[in-house]
């Protein structure tokens, strides 16, 4: 670091990203993304705003807030859009976490959620997930701070039922929930229709996974009027201008063909049950996923071992070096193919090691 | 605002963007932006990125950091890309700014800096410009705090000389000083070249002005390795994809395309050689402008009212309701026939008054 460095940052360990690989060609299924390219109908919105890139995006993403609304079934001020989720949940950081407020959030979990609330300077607490990897409901009802809660979980995958939610905001009435519900395409109970009977519920989601958008950056969050009007205030005080125009116009686009999302959320599930069951049967453990990714483990091999075998092979998947954890990794739902691929790959790795 | 917003938000008034107008055509010069599309080149590159978002955006930008290290002089770890120019200098207030080191600038620049200080905690001093509204290098000598300087500076479009700028870092060893050059293109001399000799220099640029990328988001910082791994870990602690995907394709493009810009530059600089003689013709006081704007006055109509009378007839330019600047409007430079349009306007518009 400089020697300039403000005190207040010296001790920050930013987040880690999944790989990026560059000089080899990998078959990736370590970041989460969609085996499938966006919808064409967002690619040919994105393709005509190419011409004015000159002006500046719309500030308030009208047209993008009027489409999405109308899809949500919410009004047109309870909706923020930012560059990717990860703005808004850092906005919601921001605005709602203080040395009062501390930021609450499972022991495993995004691991964006401990950077966050350092980088603003917010005290936090984990809470562990139980011996199941499971989110007790209990231990939130109150949580004493702000509620961070990915629904689904990730890396783990499993979800909380609406009416789990719905505890967990009644026991917080003094504290916003944020549900955040990047993965919840994939199978598990949304909490949109909620931000009408909770005032201190957030749900925040992205186009990254179910619409085919990470290269994109695009993401929003969803809550009541006033929740959402102080989010604006901190996105007007950071960047007004935070989507850019080439993405509001593929999100308009992406939001016009609902069609094509659905059928790649239904093929991504029917994978996901071909998976856990192709790796089941070669003895795996797999938590019961309801994203578009599996949260895997092997008696007989170690996960940063497997990992690393399947790196050589030329696969990524994302391995977490934290002790609850470090014997799972977390696998993307790609195509039946990559899945195939994978499947194999995996078998002949047990068989080298002599485990199957 | 909500019961929940943290007290420390509670007083934040967010900068207020330039009007984007929806319902009619305006003539638009009111933003700064480009009269010209951007490159061909940039528009191609973006084109060919739509087909691959499922992906999510190298973080590291390794292909337009390559390609702009080319062009500007600098070594890949003398760069880092933003999600605009706003975004790099909200992480400069971050990274380089607390109650030990308060933001110093002037009382007449860009309207972001008090609300980037205030968002952030960060207490910060206002230096008045001088009777002619040029900055007095000897009132930042020292400055006393981490200067951020726009050069050229805006909404005023005068810029300091190079010497000028190198007395202030020398005056201020123990500070980072930030030049905000997101005009500096239009005539100004650009401090990249001391980033080597001034370890203190942070210099911020943009594609939205010359390069006529506005509504694609993205900006830049140029300074010594040690401060770019500073900013490094604010970015990564608040958003590492920042930069999307088709941003990025559209800035390689652009920066292949040197003389599409120069060109446009050229025409934007003769266009304000033009405007400036038209508008003193008819009795404007302009001051001296090294960017794609003027800032003018005129002795016979008060600016709010100029301002009102423009926009009556379909032309936007921006006033600022502050008590020194208020006679004054900020123009942008547009294309010969838009300024000509202007001219005529406002001839018609004193012309009603009585005044010419």
């Amino acid at each position: 670091m400089s020697r300039f460095l403000s005190e207040s940052k010296k001790r920050l360990v930013p987040y880690t990203p999944g790989e990026q690989p560059k000089t080899r060609k990998f078959l990736k299924l370590n970041t989460n993304e969609s085996p499938f390219p966006p919808s064409p109908k967002a690619q040919q919105c994105a393709a005509e705003a190419l011409g004015t890139l000159e002006l500046y995006s719309d500030p308030t993403c009208a047209a993008l807030v009027k489409k999405a609304c109308a899809l949500f079934g919410v009004e047109e001020d309870e909706i923020l859009f930012t560059n990717g989720s990860d703005e808004i949940l850092n906005f919601a950081f921001m605005a709602f976490c203080d040395a009062a407020h501390p930021a609450v959030f499972p022991d495993i979990t995004y691991g964006f959620y401990p950077v966050f609330a350092d980088v603003n300077g917010v005290p936090y607490r984990e809470i562990p997930l139980d011996d199941n990897f499971r989110i007790c409901v209990e231990d939130y009802t109150p949580a004493k701070g702000t509620v961070f809660i990915a629904n689904p979980n990730a890396p783990t995958g499993t979800a909380l039922t609406l009416s789990q939610i719905e505890t967990i905001l009644k026991a917080n009435p003094d504290n916003v929930v944020v549900m955040d519900e990047a993965y919840v395409d994939f199978g598990a109970e949304s909490a949109v229709g909620l931000i009408h009977r909770y005032d201190n519920l957030l749900v925040t989601r992205t186009f990254s996974k179910s619409r085919s958008m990470a290269g994109a950056r695009l993401g929003f969050g969803i809550a009541c009027k006033e929740l959402i009007r102080d989010l604006n205030t901190i996105k007007y005080s950071t960047n007004p201008y935070n989507v850019n125009a080439v993405t509001m116009a593929a999100g308009i686009g992406a939001l016009q063909d609902e069609a094509y999302t659905q059928k790649n959320i239904q093929t991504i599930i029917e994978n996901r049950t071909y998976t856990v069951e192709g790796l089941q049967k070669i003895g795996f453990e797999v938590l019961p996923s309801q994203t578009n990714f599996i949260f895997a483990k092997h008696p007989g091999i170690d996960g940063e071992k497997l990992y690393a075998a399947l790196k050589e092979k030329g696969i990524l998947v994302r391995h977490f070096n934290k002790e609850r954890i470090k014997a799972f990794n977390r696998i993307t739902i790609g195509t039946k193919e990559q899945m195939q691929i994978l499947i194999h790959t995996v078998t002949e790795i047990l068989t080298a090691e002599g485990i199957q």
